[in-house]
């Protein structure tokens, strides 16, 4: 970030929205808070004429009402959605993208309609592999135009968990959520659950559009195919504690007992820890974790009591998973500045 | 903006959100795009121990519920709400604040109890000149610990279309929209209507605080008084016709008749007519103004019809208002880098 952000980058930044840091304090984040990346535009979708066409290798191809998915058993998760790109800003050298910080994330209570009896319903054939996923979104990229289209492999599509959704926190989708209907992977990166969902596909090999062949993928060198994105990896976020200063956002704390809290989540495995420093990371301690009374796929709440003693410190906090994941200290490289999962560090000045 | 953008103005940019100006198309900004600005952090608010205390130079100060206040007769304005600093990146040479582009705005459906049958009811007493609002939220600037504060003449306070909103768009406020009540103050650009409200104190002489005396004035030199800013200027904004190229943004639109939208607003008088330019500003040709069904403090929307030729093109839309008020074509410049409200120019490309 030594060199600054381009007029291109700012316009990204500009229209997707990240969750200010102090919304970490609410359980579900209100509507409006939740972080969102929009490819292309926010198209305007006119229920009374769209329909959900599910077809390719299927036995019995569908086209389906938004009052017809309504209609069938509903489904609540409540899940943690984070960009593959959170983080990207402090991936060195500098990556052109939208620039994230840290606050690419957000936790919705999303209900829909199951996607594996859809499925089952419409018969998938002998031979299908994939399913694809196309929205209403258009826009150029790498050159082509294209709509939004990501896959998933037939197993993830048929897990009992993914959804189409077309509620979130008790209310339709809003717009920008993908209204009128939207994808939803738990535990995915936020880039798998296509909005404004308009056609499933069953495909009989991997899909290779541009979001799945060019975009979304851990490369160390431009040009070669490098692994696919899935899962989220392992993170905890701190509420920067005291007050803010507006311009630098620096932070002033008084002395004293501070509880610092903050989330923590993993698509990989269950949170197992989290541990807090107040040293910037040379000694560690544990933090309390909370239940997951929200579910396997929402973040989880943890707090540490701080005893802040008067001047400068740089807190961080650090999250471990089941499956053996702790994030590192420093930013990985590659060349999308994916998946940077580097332990937040906040510098606080504690006052008298 | 030759130079970029610094980390601590991008830290802004990710958490101050704007609306993606495909929002336009919206007469009602959904939750969620419009735009918002925190100075500091979005408090969390609990409603049981939460009171209005009103008081200063009145005659019986008051301590109100929430429940209270909703008891009261209800007014509902629809009202376009303005960030000063809207268009700031625009503004040579660069000021370091908030760097907002063009996307700054949005339109609501307020709704709450009127101002100024509640100040009757206080008494406000003889000598009184402004009133005060207190927010809830707590920052520092310009080296102040404070709480946002903002005062208005008493003339204005006692407008009836100034309200104490608890609702949006038919819902309770969103956190980062100031639950549980704000104040809203059609035409004023929005630093005026302040959030988290908690007090409401009658002076007897001009408020000094940090936001009226340093923050939102137009100065040509750091250290004048200068002039504060108060009613929001005449500006139209043109939603980006075709489909964007994700990066840059650029416009790919399809030769043919293409329908130009947007929408204008001025909170000094009523928009008068839009012109638009397809040439960069060489030629103007009017725009067709709707009606403003949505009453006088809302944006209204414009049309234009445009036979799109192949090649490059620069459209550009440009508001005036009944009190003789035009946008001006070059950004003006002031300490600030606020209320530049200079003519958006959208560079699209015309493909076969």
């Amino acid at each position: 970030m030594s060199e600054g952000i381009s007029l291109e980058e700012l316009q990204l930044a500009a229209r997707n929205h990240g969750l200010p840091l102090e919304a970490l304090r609410w359980d579900v984040t209100p509507v409006g808070l939740h972080y969102l990346l929009t490819h292309y535009d926010i198209p305007v979708v006119d229920t009374t004429s769209w329909r959900l066409e599910i077809d390719g290798l299927v036995e019995r191809p569908l086209s389906i009402s938004l009052d017809d998915l309504r209609a069938r058993p509903a489904v609540e998760v409540v899940s943690t959605m984070e960009c593959a790109g959170n983080g990207r800003v402090h991936v060195e050298p500098h990556v052109v993208s939208q620039p994230w910080l840290l606050e690419a994330v957000g936790t919705g209570r999303w209900r829909g309609a199951a996607l594996a009896p859809l499925l089952e319903e419409v018969g998938v054939a002998a031979g299908a592999v994939e399913v694809l996923f196309e929205g209403l979104d258009r826009g150029v990229e790498g050159e082509e135009e294209q709509v939004y289209a990501r896959s998933l492999p037939l197993g993830e599509a048929m897990r009992d968990d993914v959804l189409l959704a077309y509620d979130v926190n008790g209310a339709a989708l809003p717009p920008q959520h993908g209204f009128p209907l939207r994808l939803l992977v738990p535990g995915w990166y936020g880039m798998t659950s296509v909005k404004w969902l308009a056609r499933i596909r069953v495909l009989d090999r991997p899909f290779d559009g541009y979001q799945q062949r060019h975009s979304y993928r851990l490369r160390q060198e431009e040009g070669e195919t490098g692994e696919p994105l899935s899962r989220i990896q392992v993170r905890a976020l701190m509420v920067p504690p005291g007050i803010p200063e507006y311009l630098t956002r620096a932070r002033v704390v008084q002395a004293g007992e501070c509880v610092l809290e903050g989330r923590a989540w993993s698509g990989e495995a269950e949170v197992a820890g989290v541990d807090v420093s107040t040293d910037g990371g040379e000694s560690w301690a544990d933090a309390e974790l909370e239940p997951d009374s929200l579910g396997r796929w929402a973040w989880r709440r943890w707090r540490y009591e701080w005893n802040a003693e008067p001047g400068e410190h740089e807190l961080c906090c650090r999250a471990r998973d089941d499956a053996g994941n702790v994030q590192p200290l420093e930013s990985p490289w590659n060349v999308g500045g994916y998946a940077n999962n580097a332990v937040q560090r906040v510098a606080v000045t504690v006052t008298e």
